[in-house]
This record gives C-alpha cells, structure tokens and sequence, in this order.
C-alpha cells in the first residue's frame, strides 16, 4: 500500500532543510502536513494574513521537503520526543505518518562542523563525507540540492539552514571575496560548515536562509556570489522568543524618552541548542545576536546582559526572565519584569515558512542579493540597523504592499 | 523678601491644571521648576528629543503654572508626601519653595462634582461655589481662567483635567449639541464637572487637554464648540502603565499571528485615584479605557479582563500584573507574564508636558478640533481607532516631521 | 476477554468518590491504576515516603473505587480531556481502560445541589432521585455506599467529597445538633448536598473526607454524629496551590518580624471549578478558605486580598500571581511577587490517597472525630487555628512517629 | 558642645564592627540610634518579639557601637549614599548626627586582605598596617577591641565581621590545628583578613558573628581556640534575601513528595558586594553558600544554579528572580517563578542586632563553641546539617524557651 497524499499534487517549491530532523524542521513539516490535511489551524504564519496572503504566495499543497541531517533516527522518533513534551499533536503524527516516511526517505546524509564531530549519534554516511576534500564536500551538497530539485520537477527550492550553533569564528581574511573563498576551498582550508551550506545552495540556484546565528551567507564572499548568481538570500538567528520582545517593549522606552538603566535577560533552554550552547564558545555566538537589538535601539548607555543556561528539563520549553530597571520624570527608577515560556520548535517552524515563502516570491520577481525587507524574523538581521521589531514588521508590509497585485 | 525666580522671566504659555495640588500637578510644577534650575534631567519628556526637539515647542522657562483645587492644603504638603514616597527628591522640593508659593497663590477654588460631596478635606470656597447655578459656575471657572491669562500677560493658557476619576455617565441626549447643551446648563440640569470645566476652558478660549477618563469635551456638544472657537483639545486618560504596555505588546502578537486566547490585567494602586476606584461605578469608567485597547488589536475572540484594586501601601507606586495566555503553531499553548512598577505621578506628569506643548503648538498654527497626532498618550483618544502604540507614535512623528522647520 | 487486572486482587479498602467522573477523581483514578501497573512514579505522594511509609498504610493493590456523580459522561471520556491538556498521559489511559470500565459500572447517580439544577449534562438517574424526599435521599445514598463495601468484600470504605463548590450559606439553628437536623431531613427542609452526603457516609459507617469548601460533615450536627457512630472525619477544601504557598511563605516574614502591608493574590481558573466560582455567592465559600489562612499567620493588620478569575484557555491548569508588599528595618519597603501554574487535579490527587489512607489508618487504630493530623492538607483545617503549613505538617510528622511500629 | 546622648547612659555592650562604615555597618547603627530616640518602629528584628523578648536580652540602650574600617570616609558620607538610594530616612540621619559622629570617633583602620590592595579609597593607615607582620596585625587588631572595652567599661563586646566577599580559598593544612595556625601567623604566612580579625577577636575575649561568606572563625583553628577560650562563635553569611526564600520555599515541595526539576537562580546586586561579586574568584565563596541549602533539603536530582550579577543601577536594592520547575502527579510539570526585590542593608542589619544580643545571651551563660540555634540567620551555618528555614527557625524558638524564666 502506498501513501498517494503527494504523488497526487504536483508541487513546484521545493524546501531543503539543513538540519531535517532537528525540533524546528520536524515541528515545520509534521505542520504543514498537518495544515493540508485541515488538521490544525494556521497559527503564527504571518504570511497567511494580511497583507501578505494578497501576494499570491506558495500553497501549503505546492511544497516539497527535502534536507541534510547529520544524525542518525527517523523523523518520526523525532516526533516522539515532540510528543512527549507536548509540541506536536499525537494524532497528528498518526495522521501524517505516510507524508513524514516520504520525507524521511528523501534527505541526505549531513556535513559536520569540525566542532560537532564527538556527537556519538552521527550517521555513518556523514562520517564519510568527512574524509572528502573541501571541494568535494561542497559539491556533493550542491549535487543533492540540484538532485532534489531534478527529481521532483520543482520550479525552485529554497535551502533553510537550521542546524546547531557552531562556535563563533573571527572573521577570516579568505571570507574577503568570492575568489579568496574559492582559494581557500580548492586549498581544503578549514571552514564553518554552515559556509559551505550556503555556497553549495546558492551554486545549486537555491535561495538560502539562515536561522541561525551561524556565519551562513553573510560573510563577504557569499554575499558577493549571491550578487553574481542573482539569487535572494536573508539571515541570521530567527528572532523568536526574548529577542523579540526585547525588541518589541525598547521602542516604547525610547518613545516615551525613559532611561533604561539596566536590562537583565536570562534564558533557560532546555533543547539540543541548549546543551550546545553551554558550550562558552558557542554560547558567544548567540549572545551577539541577542544583546545587540537593545543597544541599537537604547543606547549604550544601558547596562545590559544576556545570560543562558541550560535547564534540561524545559526540553523545548523555553523559558526567559527579564528585568528592565528605567528611570523616569524626576529620577523616579521603576522596573518592569516579563517572564516568556514559549516552545521553541512551535515558535520558530511558522517563521520558517513564512521566510521561505518570501524567499520564493523575491526570486520569482527576480530580486536578488540580501532580502531587508526580512529584519523582522531575524536577531542580526543581514545590512539592517534598524531592530524596533514594529518599525522592521512596517517595512515588511510595505514590501507587500508595494508588490500586491492592485 | 521676594522670590523673584519668576518675575524676572517673560512667561508667555500659561498652563491652567485642574487637580493643581494633586499628585501629578505636584509632581509637574516642581518637576518643571526644578528643570529651569538645572537640578534634573528630563527624563520622560518626549518632546525634548528628536523629532519633536526641532519645532520650537514652547520652553520650560516660558511656562507659568495656574489651576484649580477643590481641596484644602499647600503644594508644599503635597510635596512632602511625595517626598516620602520616594517621588519627588527633598533637595528639589527645598529648591524650588519659592515657585511653589507663588503657584500656590495662583491656585482658584475648584468645583466639586456631584459624586465628590462627601470628601472631608474640600475647602469652604469650594463648597460655596457649590451654592451657585451650573451657569455662574463655569462663568468662575472661565473668568479664573481669563484673569490668569491677563494678569500674567500670557500669549495663551492651556487647561489640562487632573482631577479624580467620576462616575461613569451614560451619554445623554442634551449633549448631543451645543444649544442642547446650553440650554441644560441654562436649565441647572445636573452636568458632570469635567464637562463644565472643559465648556469654562474652551470659552476662555483655552485648548483643552483631558488627562482623566472622564467626559471632558469628549461629548458632541463640546467638540462642536471647539469648532466653533477654532481652538484643539485632546484626551481622554493618560496612557502611563498597564495600557502602554499592552498597547505595545499586543501588536507583536497580531504581528506573529499568534491567537491571544487570554489576557488578564490586574492593577494595584494605592493613591487618591486608587481609593476613588474602590467605588464599582467609577471604576466602570477606567476599566473602559483600559479594556478597548486590547480588543482593538487582538479582536474580541480574546477573552480580556482588567481588574483594579486599591492598595493603601503602595501609594502612588502602581503595580500591574499581567498574564498573557497565547496559542502558536501546532496549537503549542505558550505565556507571558509581566509585572510594572511604576510612580503614577512620574509616568504622567512629563506626558503633561508633551501635551501642554503640543497643544500649544497646534493653537498657534491654527490648528483646531481634536488633535489625532496625540492618539499614543491616552487609553482612549478622542475620534482613533488605532490603539496600536508604535502606529500612534509614529503618527506623531510624522505629524512632526510635517512641521518641522526645513 | 476480560480484564482480570482487579479480580486477581483481593482489595480491602474502598474509595467511594462522590464527583467521581469529575477531573480530580479521574486523575486520582487513572493514577492510582498506573502506579499498580508501574507505568508512572508516585509523585506528590507524601504517604509513600518516610515517616509515613513506616506506618503500614494500605497499599495501591489493596484499594478498590467506587463514588456517586451527577452527570452523564464515562470516566473515559473525562480521560480524554485530560488528555488533551496535558495531565494525563494517553499511554496511561490506554493501559488502564479495563479498570477504568470497571470503576465506571460501579458509579451511582448522584445528588443535585439545589443551585446545579441548570446544569444541562445531569443524568437522568439524578434528576429522578431529585423527586424524592430529603430522608429518602440520603437512606439511597448510604445504601449505595453500603451496597459497594458488601460487595466487595471490603474491610472499609472512606468516602471523599470531591463535587463542585457550593454557593455559601450562613450557619442555621437546625444545624446545632443531630436531633435537630434529624427532625430537618424529615421534615424535608433544604440542606446543602454535602451535608447530606456526608450524613450517608457516616450512617453508612464510612469515614468522611471533605476535599471542598462546603460544608460537608464541620456542621456542630455532623460531627456530633462522627463522635457518636466513632468514625473519624477531616476537611474542608484541600490546600493545592497559592493558599499552600502563601502558608508555607508567611511564617518566614512572621519569623524574621518582617511586616506584611499587603498581600494580594490573584486566582485564574480554567476548569468547572473555576466556571461555578463565576457566580459570586460561590466564589464567597472559596474565598474565605483561602484569606483565612493569612490573616492568621500576619495578624489583621495585613491588607489581604483574593481575586479568583475563570480564564477558560487555562482548563486545569491553574495559574496565581501574589503580590506581597512588606516593611523592614527602618521602614524600608520590599516585595516580593510569585506566579504558580500547575494542574489543579494533579496538585489534588495525590492529597486524597493520603487523606484516604490516613482516614483509613485512624479508624482501624479506634481514632475518631476530627482528625487534627491532617491540617496540612487543608485550606481550613476543621477545629485548627494553625495554617503555618510547617508547623501542621510537623503535627503530623508527629503523628506518625508517635504510631509507627518501633 | 559636646553630644551628650551616649555618655548619660551605662552602655555595657560593645559592639565591634569589622567593615564599620560599610552599607550593614551604617544603617544598623543609624537603625539603633534611632530606635533609642523612638523615631523607627524595630520592624525585621526577631528578637524583640517573643519568645525571645522574654529572655531579658540586652536593650537598645545598652548597646555601644565602634569598629574597624579600611576606607576613608565618614559614617555621614556613608549614610547619604543610603539616605539617596531610599534606604535611610533622611530625618532620621539628621537627627541622629551626634551618635554618628562620635561612633566615627571610635573606628580604627582596619586591616587589608590580600586581595583588596588595588582599592582606590583605603585609609593611610590602614595601609600602613599592611607594612607588619600578621603577629604584629592580629595584636593591633586585638588591642583595638581591648581598647574600647576599657574605655567605655564594657562588660562585652561581641564583634561581628561585615566586610567585603574574599576570594574562595582551599582548606590549608596549617588551618587544621591552633598550633599550626599560630605558627603560621609566626612564620608571616599569607592568612585571610576574616581568619585574623577572627583570631584577635577570640584573643581578645569577644564573640565572634560572621555575617559573611569568608572563612572567619570557621577553620578548624580557631574552632579550637574558640573552645579553648570559652567563647561562642557563629556564622556564616546571612541569610538575608533569596536563600531565606529557597530555604523557606523548599521544604514545602519536600514535604509535598514533589520531584523539584531544576531550581535556577538569578541574583542581581548592585552594592560593594555585588562588585567586588564581579570577580568570579569571589563569586565562587557566594554561590557555595547560596547553592548548599537547596542541595540539602531536595537531594542532588535536582539541577540548581545561582547566578550573581553586578546590576549597578540597582545599589543596596538587590533583586533576586528564581524559576522553579517541578513535577507532580502523573508526572505533570509545574512551575514556581519568584521575583524579591528588597534592600540588602535593610535586611541584613536587624540579623546583625539579633545575633549580637544572641552571642552576648550565649557568653553570659557560659555557652562556647559553634552556636547551634544561630542556623537560621545563616546560608552556611557552622556545623550544622539543617537548612530548612522553618526547622532552623523552631530551633530557636526551642532554645529561647528552654532558657526563658519561668
């Protein structure tokens, strides 16, 4: 007996996951099965909305799953884990068992990170691919892009890294331009894989988005190939927990002209990301890209600081405290204290397709090079200075606006 | 021997407050004295930063304070309990004594509402104004008005409402016009004082700005006199905590597409307006301005709930406690919870200011009616459906940028 | 096929549950099965672990349910929605529906309060016991009880009060003793159901435990009627939550000398509970079991306040947010400020077994009356002026060790 | 003009404060000032209520303070950074003027610690001291206090050690016995600052309260020389704020058989203590006192962290967030979140006057050694397994009850 739920449709997107057994991509495409088949409701796309649901944007029904992963495991004992900590719907993984096999069936063995090789869960065929030149690994990457594309007679696919944090790494002078990275490739010089993700998609004819705060595309050289290649691309550490509403109450403080005087975040995470970023060298990585949105919009005047631990017992639960000391008319200090417990997988997956939906649509009208009008979904959002969240989701609808049919 | 702080100085905006030795009056005037001798920051006052910085709003020194009080005591005292609550600084109070006094001697018998009669501390001018018809009465008000503006040689007096909450009203029909409204008043019919005063003001030919929940000139007959008189007003009750934080959360959530399932707000206030509160049908009067915001935004499927208790020990440091229940992909049942605790005084007072200024600035291009660009300072601003604040603010902004000077 | 699960065992203790498809006793239920099978761990437990566990209580093999209910439904249908919120595990469920079966068959109907008349899901066997007279009811209800000890051979049955809260109703003359409410039942005047089911249970010679704010066997008449047929009692309203915080955090600003100004608690309810605490004449029994409490342990002086909220997306899960405002040395004021969240039936049932399982213990050593020892586990321990929750359960701490075997 | 207040009276307690112009220092001696002159309630001092108040303790008015301090400075400058932050009535400074001043008449230079040199503030002579060997400091050090009980003709003087976090050290072999310590301090061996003051006060017949984390009287040493001289010591670090709070919380989920997940602490100071917090040398003597406690009372399955922050803005108002995860029946998972928010110095100080008047009780009874009923003022109580607050707590009470008179 065969599961026909996809053979029948003929989808023309095509959606590669780096990372396609991770929380985030099982959440995504367990979701969007789940929202083909009226299971769930679409909540938290804001694509599906207004203004954006004018734009013509890709069905649910039009898409098609592929990714790199690294581990070993089915996406359906990821969905477990889900399961069990009260993420995914259990009757939903039943119901969408035929379309997660599929998946499973179509992704490929994953490149590790020099930093992630003690991982006891690698699959062997990952472990492989390590032994391959640079170049090698690139192209064999690209060729499963292409290759997932070809097979399925997709119009275009978009590549979504969505992998582990990796250590931070000073920028390199073979990051300068398209030619020195090529160099250092052909020289099987050591670079961060999510570097090598992003070259093969874009070499691939693959739109990239990364949702991580790794380097992605956004070291030069990449930015420069995207240019060559004419293809979108947007970045980097999907904004959607703390940050966002960080970014979300500063504005008001500066509105109002109040003085913050400290700012105080502690995030507990509980999942993989968690447990990789106690590692401090990681961690340094993530905490960029979360302490810079208030200093942009507050000043450096405010004393700020955002630690994180990992509370295993959240699993994907995470949970953020945050105190915010100001002062106000006539040296008045007051306090404002939030307390955020959200999952991460359930707020991160909608973010996904509603930036791989844009992704598409730019690439359809032929827009290319870094996508700004993306700052919303992002923490460090790639050539943007401006990370007021309202003032970024108004530049937002007005890319919609501008572009929906009249 | 005579403070001469004042003389010396060419006053040309008088600002007429309604409430004069309540605790944000209080807070206001010393707060301003205080700012012309250099003894604080301005911290909170919107209008000292840019945009609003370029329009050549009105400045500090060119402010002379009047008002009306229906309560017995001097600024002095209330400063001292302001003092020992932590608000206002004891240097400061000390500094400015002699501007105290001199507002102090400014200060007119006020009117008593009908709801207020029973309060022990009114003072005897105030219970006779009392004795008069509702036609003499708002002939005080407005020749007090008159006379400040004469004596002082001012280019123009705005009058801000200050005073207490009132029971809430439901509209009537003889507010419907002015010549209704006239002829009630004519007729002695019973009016709620916030109405007369906001009649007396915009008579005397005062922009008018209604800080309060109140009906103020937010009836039809009132606004159709401000048309007449070509003078701009503003209201109704100032945006200082609770609401400005919902109003500035709440559009993250519309943003993300997440369905707010709950929000409940529970509000702690242990000053006047507290103890006022403790009455249900005054109550009635700010938990509307405090619930429509939300709805506004979120929709009504968001079941909402404002409550608000009076707690003697807080005085006027106000405490909210909100929990916000919301759903994301997958159907993930996710919260946040805040706590703000603030000085009700120092969150209000400088918005006085803004708005003073602001008020001011329209009058003088000619500008009349109800002034939208203030939508972002109330809960409930006269003729806007935008509650969103980031919108509201940068309405003002744009207003601003209109104006400024090229 | 059948399940043999429970007719292998040879149980000697009955549990008669009145509310018995309710979300406390299907949790308590459901539980109790899955801790025989080994499926999940005894926490929240205290019974299980030292001192108490020392005493020989009955153990989980040994218990048998059985219990009265008003509406229509089957146990497993009170499962699924548990289920779906999270409380109870579906493979738990799965695993325990032959017992489930079992227990549902031994359910009887049982008594309307006057004030649920409306209630639309009222089975019909209810309704129709609602024509007969007082003295008839409760002669059905005892025989009921009656009927499930002879049946199944049980050496005991503790009978656990575990319906609806009930509106508030002052004391009345006819209460003051047995004879009078004798000659009240006969002469058919109304009585509050958790009167009459705990007469049943004590003429039905079963110890009786009131898990509610209602009345329940603390009426003067009632525990006359304990002393005389010798059958311990205990109650009223089990302490799960904020009222078991705040008597666990008192006595620490009670020792340090530490003055509480304010404590305001603020309750949000999903769940029928919460629905019914809607009406106000309800919410008044609830809330004078939690106020009591502090007002204790701080003294009158305290500014106390308990808001109780339905917030229909919480279902079971029950949230508080306390706001403690409180002096110390040289006046200086401080706060503190909680917010719990748990599963209101979670929380509870783990308190019933112990309560059973004490009540049980105490009738087989000759115990009777009110049983002093369990304060602990109420928010209004009958004839108990101690709410330190520290200091009642070192009583019982006490007890224990006083009756263990040496 | 000489100030009177003093010499009227008989003081005959001494109390030696090691850090005497230190925040804890300045507003426990402003505190008793103005306890004396009846201008403060004795809100937070346990003492004074019963039944300790039956024990006959020394009064307020017998009490005499002085005390070592290393910083420049005067008790006034320090009592205007408390009077600025809130802490201080500044009536209340006013009025207690001459007691401060000739307490400042009575502070003699104190003693470095090794890790102190590069402080900017500290007194020539005090760095003039650092020139002599540890035999010559700890003799200075002993006859400063010998000093002041002969000048003032005091019966006692118990003193207490308030000076700054050391950095953690590792037990030293020459710590083990009082003749290996002595011959240390011979040999000129580096030693802790709170092991000196700690050997001179001993040396000099005074009680010893360490009311910080350091090592003081703790080591073996001077336990011994303790027992030798006959004196009572006790220690260490107050337990002022978040570990009152876990210490006091704890117990409840203990009692409750709740399987306590992950207990995340998050400390933000903004005082001396919070600076000097800063280095993670010192940081690790705090967070060993603040994380035990836990660990005792919930067993090692639970994952604690302690996190302490310098939030400078904050100043004595430390604010302490805690997240509690657990775990109930059915395995469901819970959450506690706290927020404290109170002065340091407000709350430490009443400890301070309780354990004085506790070690002078102690010594003039005859009691030696390591005070066993101190445990519940301490996060690390000397030899002492217990940290349950409300078990500490009924230590006492037992101990003032088995000596009150009859």
């Amino acid at each position: 007996m065969v599961d026909e739920s996809e053979s029948v449709r003929s989808p023309s997107l095509g959606v590669w996951l780096i990372g396609a057994r991770g929380s985030i991509a099982s959440s995504l495409a367990y979701g969007i099965f789940g929202l083909r088949q009226g299971l769930i409701d679409p909540i938290g796309i804001a694509t599906e909305v207004a203004p954006f649901n004018a734009l013509g944007l890709r069905a649910f029904d039009d898409i098609v799953f592929g990714g790199h992963e690294i581990s070993n495991g089915t996406l359906s004992s990821s969905a477990v884990e889900l399961v069990r900590h009260g993420i995914l719907p259990r009757d939903l993984v039943a119901a969408c068992s035929g379309d997660a096999a599929a998946l499973d069936a179509r992704i490929r063995p994953g490149l590790l990170d020099v930093a992630d090789s003690g991982d006891a869960h690698v699959n062997s065929e990952t472990l492989a691919l390590g032994g391959l030149s640079q170049r090698a690994k690139v192209e064999r990457l690209r060729d499963d892009i292409i290759h997932f594309r070809e097979e399925h007679g997709l119009e275009r696919v978009v590549v979504v890294y969505l992998a582990s944090t990796e250590p931070w790494t000073d920028e390199r002078e073979s990051w300068a331009d398209l030619a020195r990275l090529d160099a250092a490739i052909d020289a099987n010089d050591e670079t961060p894989a999510s570097c090598l993700y992003a070259y093969a998609a874009l070499r691939a004819g693959a739109p990239f988005v990364n949702f991580t705060p790794n380097r992605g595309a956004s070291i030069p050289a990449l930015r420069q190939l995207a240019e060559e290649v004419r293809l979108p691309h947007c970045g980097n550490d999907g904004k959607t927990g703390e940050t966002l509403l960080k970014s979300s109450l500063a504005p008001m403080f500066a509105a109002r002209a109040l003085r913050v005087l400290s700012w105080q975040g502690y995030n507990m995470l509980g999942n993989k990301d968690g447990a990789s970023l106690a590692d401090p060298v990681r961690l340094r990585s993530k905490q960029r890209s979360k302490d810079a949105p208030l200093r942009a919009i507050l000043g450096d005047e405010t004393h700020t600081s955002v630690g994180i631990d990992y509370v295993p017992s959240l699993h994907d639960w995470k949970t953020a405290m945050d105190f915010v000391h100001f002062q106000g008319f006539l040296g008045a200090k007051m306090t404002l204290q939030f307390t955020w417990t959200g999952s991460d997988s359930a707020l991160a997956a909608p973010l996904v397709i509603d930036l791989v939906r844009l992704a598409d649509f730019a690439a359809a009208r032929g827009e290319f090079g870094v996508m700004p009008q993306t700052a919303c979904f992002f923490k460090s959002p790639l050539e943007c200075d401006v990370h007021d969240f309202h003032a970024q989701f108004q530049s937002l609808v007005a890319y919609a606006l501008e572009r929906a049919p009249k």
